[in-house]
């Protein structure tokens, strides 16, 4: 079992990562006898894992009412978000309850906004059931919903207090969202760590098998170095930008080829080799370390080129829509080493054009 | 003019009041040249003041877009508020923009929610326009919205950035509404400051008229005591639940009459008497200062005693239900003195009827 605490003062909070968490009611901590709970999840989850987990908090003498929402990314949103609420009222939910998320990132930051907002506010309990989730949203407290005009734009900062990772949830995750978890996990080497790109390119083999001690390493380390970014920097700034290395790139992907075509974790892949080559053409990054990327996203059955339906000049519009953009200006994540990255604005839009050019002239998946 | 500042460490926030504030653009610290600003307000308050605002905002180099909503409580729901994060998303407001609420309670707590909301957080400026908000909602961070299963049940604490009141929005509310909100005005006397109670008995006739100085000064008292009892107490608690005095009494009768039959004020100024009444029973107050209370809030055009509708027992089902209850038992605000109050738990039901009961046998309005 791996075990680490966020700290955020008052709001700190620990995050526990082992096979079989879910079969054992001390995993809940902070429940306890005569708490109430509303657990939330999807339809796609609820039949693989709600019973057991309710069972479980049932028998610790938790009170649990459950609310199953649809499963899917377009479910992420204010009308659905309300069924919480109503599920919370009907209930006769007060200020201390608890929710419960148990699945991926959607159902994580729509039962987080829910908690941030019920009653102005209750507690809030993460499962998350996906590699990327695990990885990526279960630290930092952001919380939210889509509007149809952008993704993400409603929500709230709400810390969990606590996050329960069952690593057994990945055998029945699709491989395909399971190497989009892994695209952050490569990420997290790239930009802060360069031992843990080196640990990941020994262990990657272990990590498809699902070998439990490698991924709970694997997953702590991830949340280890989320949290040192969160925690300097809570609000966002300098540097939890670090964090969006690909996702400029990979945002103008999933945009151009419709959400949900290209899973998130593909996206930021190819964005991140994007990112490496425009590093090299700025003189800071070399092509063999771009290699280095390029062989490892592979192996994780991670693409490295950009869709062949899109031309480089299709990418720019969409990364000058970023939120990351001020006033037309390029603000871009660009690796310096492996293990080091910085932001770069102003970056010439040539150097950027040309050096995903350089992703889609020769497709190699 | 008064002015005081809201000290909240790094969210402190200036409240500033006098006559004709929305005529000069300085108001409207700390927007400057270049900003972007959304304007909400509701149909009944657009013609009488949205143009004028908007005008001196635009002269002062501001963008001001807006956004008007229906008027009444019951469109302080989740579906009004998606209207303005469209029109944000719309006018590509980005996290600098600024939530600008021109309006009572209503507008208040919504647009507070929605700049609490949008991209996790925007600045936000209250302008009150009824005597409530402005002695009641600018003060202490509560914002959110209705759920058609119970008020105020989604939200989030939100600080304004400064809260700017022009006396001059008071020619246009109703005296209804005025009364209502002198209600709250007369609950922190007797919950918090005999002398401003005296004031009050002294000024009243004053207020009434809409006489400018004794106006400021009186909602300058109001947010003062409010904003000491939230600086001690951010989060609700102790001190806090001082604020709910009549309120208890106060919910029954508008949750029976139907919400908007009985104006808030209305309710918690009957409620107030009941409060009073119970203290008597209770040994801890006399009838004497009862009276006073009771005299102060028939001047102010206030009713004393519940609705004629309504019986003794038509009460407790109410009060039970209430947010402030826990396991049956009945926690009331009650006075010790004029400028005392406290809480206090397990009072007997009986004597809660006994007191109601004296404010319905002989309607006097
Ligand atoms: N809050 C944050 O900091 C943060 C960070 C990154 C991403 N996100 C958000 O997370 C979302 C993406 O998260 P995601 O990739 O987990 O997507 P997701 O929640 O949609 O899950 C992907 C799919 O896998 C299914 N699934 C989940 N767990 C499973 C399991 N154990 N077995 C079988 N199927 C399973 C889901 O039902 C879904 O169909 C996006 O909405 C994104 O905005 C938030
Ligand atoms: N956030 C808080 O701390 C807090 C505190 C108290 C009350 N509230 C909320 O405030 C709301 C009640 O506020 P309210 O009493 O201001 O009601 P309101 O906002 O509905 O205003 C009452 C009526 O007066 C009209 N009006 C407002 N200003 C006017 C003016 N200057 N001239 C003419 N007409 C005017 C409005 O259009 C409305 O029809 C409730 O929703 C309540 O929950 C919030
Ligand atoms: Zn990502
Ligand atoms: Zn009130």
């Amino acid at each position: 079992m791996e075990k680490i605490t966020v700290l955020l003062g008052d709001r700190s909070y620990p995050i526990t990562i082992a096979a079989n968490l879910f079969d054992d009611p001390t995993s809940f901590w902070p429940l306890k006898p005569g708490d109430r709970v509303m657990l939330v999840t999807n339809e796609t989850l609820a039949p693989l894992y709600l019973n057991n987990v309710r069972l479980i908090l049932e028998q610790a003498d938790i009170r649990v009412d459950t609310r199953i929402l649809p499963d899917g990314e377009q479910y992420k949103s204010l009308e659905v978000l309300n069924q919480v609420f109503t599920a919370l009222l009907e209930g006769s939910h007060g200020r201390d309850t608890t929710l419960v998320a148990l699945g991926g990132g959607v159902i994580g930051d729509m039962t987080g906004f829910a908690a941030a907002s019920y009653q102005r506010g209750v507690r809030f309990i993460q499962l998350p059931t996906t590699l990327l989730s695990q990885v990526d949203s279960s630290v930092g407290g952001k919380t939210g919903v889509n509007h149809p005009l952008g993704k993400n734009m409603i929500g709230a900062f709400h810390q969990p207090a606590s996050v329960v990772i069952d690593l057994n949830c990945l055998n029945t995750l699709s491989a395909r969202e399971l190497a989009s978890g892994l695209a952050e996990v490569i990420k997290y080497g790239i930009i802060l760590d360069g031992d843990f790109f080196d640990w990941l390119e020994i262990n990657l083999n272990a990590l498809l098998a699902l070998d439990s001690a490698a991924m709970a390493w694997c997953i702590r380390r991830c949340c280890e170095l989320k949290a040192d970014v969160v925690a300097a920097d809570e609000r966002e700034g300098g540097q939890r930008a670090l964090l969006n290395l690909g996702h400029t790139f990979g945002h103008a992907i999933e945009a151009h080829m419709g959400y949900g075509n290209w899973l998130h974790g593909e996206a930021v892949a190819a964005g991140m080799v994007m990112a490496a080559r425009t590093a090299e053409r700025l003189g800071q990054f070399t092509s063999v370390q771009t290699a280095r990327i390029i062989d490892l996203l592979k192996r994780a059955g991670l693409p490295t080129n950009g869709p062949s339906e899109m031309r480089a000049e299709d990418y720019l519009p969409h990364m000058l829509r970023d939120k990351k953009v001020l006033a037309g200006e390029l603000r871009l994540v660009l690796p310096i080493s492996i293990g080091a990255a910085q932001v770069q604005s102003g970056v010439a839009h040539d150097i950027v054009l040309a050096a995903i050019e350089k992703c889609i002239v020769n497709p190699t998946f």
